[in-house]
């Protein structure tokens, strides 16, 4: 059996020395390197950007829809949309693990998602047994490669598929916000009736405890109510993220003139930076989940207005990412409902 | 005398609400509120960018440049270049300061620089003196205004007025640099022979000191000559910063593979993320200073590689950071005497 790289260098067939997520294509080849793990693909959930552009091109056609993906899948050996860069995740059953991971707590026949981008598993599809459309879900029968380094989620046994997909589609937000915020904090969560939002509510609530002031800021009304009903929130402000003035005002009030200590964003629209700056204090930081984060316009930004604040990117990633966000939906019974509510079909 | 709103907002023309920087239009009366600072500006330092862009739409000639730049600033009230969004720095001297800054250590007639950029300073120019092509400098007759939350650095006696302004240029990383590295870390510079990469250096060696592992990591000839010069890392890698791979294998080696605690990446060329992921370590921190860094391709890539890495967006403002900076320049001979022969004219 081949030894491979950690992070499935081997694979890339073009550009040499590429990582399989940036390259052109990659071997998908179904025999494991003595670090992969093989797995037999349930579900594909396409990424919603990849998949919006697929079925516009296929003009909704489903037989059409199928064609297109099995030829990105037959071009790159990954289902690497090469319009939008995206890719998506899957769902399927360990086949086999090789022998440099057998100590890890998997077994062959666990059901599992994997985390990391499909625009970097090597992919073989057999055959596309249905397109979900509504969901951007596709059952499949083929298999998938998970590297060394490649992360996944085993799925509970007490929860339904998507709601545990919902759930880990959003895991780094709670999990950073699990290790930013402290007992007694002024946090400021942006975007907070939003899914990664409430999940980051819940970790904020509970790790800034009753001497800590959770606020939660958002905008529309279906948000508010949310937000209302998690009764996680010491302070709920209602104003539009991209009015920087207002949302420092209102935080101003809201911590009695001491700013926030931890701010995140979770809001996915443009032109938020700003407000997640100016409410922060001297010295606090600031963690950008949102993907439209523009990194100029917070670099110059606080510049700009002489804050001296830590700002984070958001790493999708996290250790024990999936463990925390997949506990919250039994700790937090409202929360489930909301999301089972909103994301489960 | 009016009061005046920290960021400068009661200054904003239009649209409303926004702030001075994203502004269409600021008020430039040289009428100063309770809480700003009147400048009588020597020489605009225009941002290279704009610099560039208004010399090719004037076909190079002085008398046409003079005109672009006073059209802008009529039109908007400050020098932010509509075209390319950026503005520059200036240095003057002050003029005026607002009843509620008394207490700063700061006097009527001291030469400083302003640390924030052009594009959101109040400014009107009486006459334009001298445009000096060559280093996009303009000397002016005029007035400034900088707000309550504008930074700015007095110039030191000791130095010429183009080396401070070299320092003051990039003085954010130094600063960080000096707050992120500790005694023993393996710091890994990407970029080092640059102009915020050499001070960087300085500042990392000062902190890791002497158990600490500095790698300063460059490309070109020239780069690596003023690295070996400097004598300040214990490693010297020349590496494409593009090929995440070569970076990876290099840092294993000179970390006998524990890999890098703190990565501090300064190169300004994009697709530079991942040579900065690979090589941290689980938990290590990396410093992205170079505004060629994309946020989408930061987040997704320690995803896709399954890394948990704590990443920064470099903010242009540390407290202290000039100080910092320029005394970087009265400790190291060395380094001086490398920015006095590139960056002074």
């Amino acid at each position: 059996m081949n030894k491979g790289n950690k992070f499935g260098i081997h694979r890339v067939i073009k550009p040499v020395g590429a990582l399989p997520q940036p390259a052109e294509k990659i071997d998908n080849t179904m025999e494991i390197y003595d670090n992969e793990i093989l797995i037999d693909v349930d579900t594909l959930n396409i990424d919603s950007a990849s998949f919006t552009q697929i079925k516009e091109e296929a003009d909704g056609d489903i037989e059409n829809i199928k064609g297109k993906m099995l030829e990105i899948v037959n071009n790159r050996g990954k289902h690497h949309n090469p319009v939008t860069g995206s890719g998506g995740m899957l769902i399927g059953r360990v086949a086999e693990i090789g022998p440099k991971l057998k100590d890890r707590d998997l077994q062959v026949g666990d059901k599992i998602a994997t985390l990391v981008s499909l625009s970097l598993t090597p992919l073989n599809i057999e055959r596309i047994k249905e397109v979900r459309s509504a969901v951007d879900q596709v059952d499949i029968e083929g298999q998938a490669i998970l590297f060394e380094s490649g992360i996944y989620a085993k799925l509970p046994e007490d929860m339904s598929e998507t709601l545990a997909l919902a759930v880990l589609d959003v895991a780094g937000a709670a999990a950073q916000t699990a290790r930013l915020v402290n007992s007694g904090d002024n946090v400021l969560i942006i975007g907070a009736g939003g899914k990664s939002g409430m999940l980051c509510l819940h970790e904020a609530k509970k790790r800034a405890g009753v001497t800590g002031n959770v606020i939660a800021l958002d905008y529309g009304y279906e948000a508010i109510s949310r937000i209302k009903k998690l009764g996680l929130a010491d302070e709920i402000i209602q104003a539009d993220a991209t009015d920087p003035t207002a949302v420092y005002k209102s935080v101003q009030e809201a911590t009695d003139g001491n700013l926030a200590d931890i701010v995140i964003n979770c809001v996915n629209i443009p032109n938020t930076e700003m407000a997640s700056i100016l409410p922060c204090r001297d010295r606090g930081k600031i963690y950008f989940f949102s993907m439209a984060t523009s990194f100029t316009g917070a670099a110059l930004g606080a510049e700009g207005v002489g804050k001296d604040v830590e700002m984070i990117i958001g790493n999708g990633y996290t250790r024990g990412h999936s463990e925390i966000s997949l506990a919250i939906m039994q700790e937090n019974q409202k929360l489930r409902d909301i999301f089972e509510n909103l994301y489960t079909v």
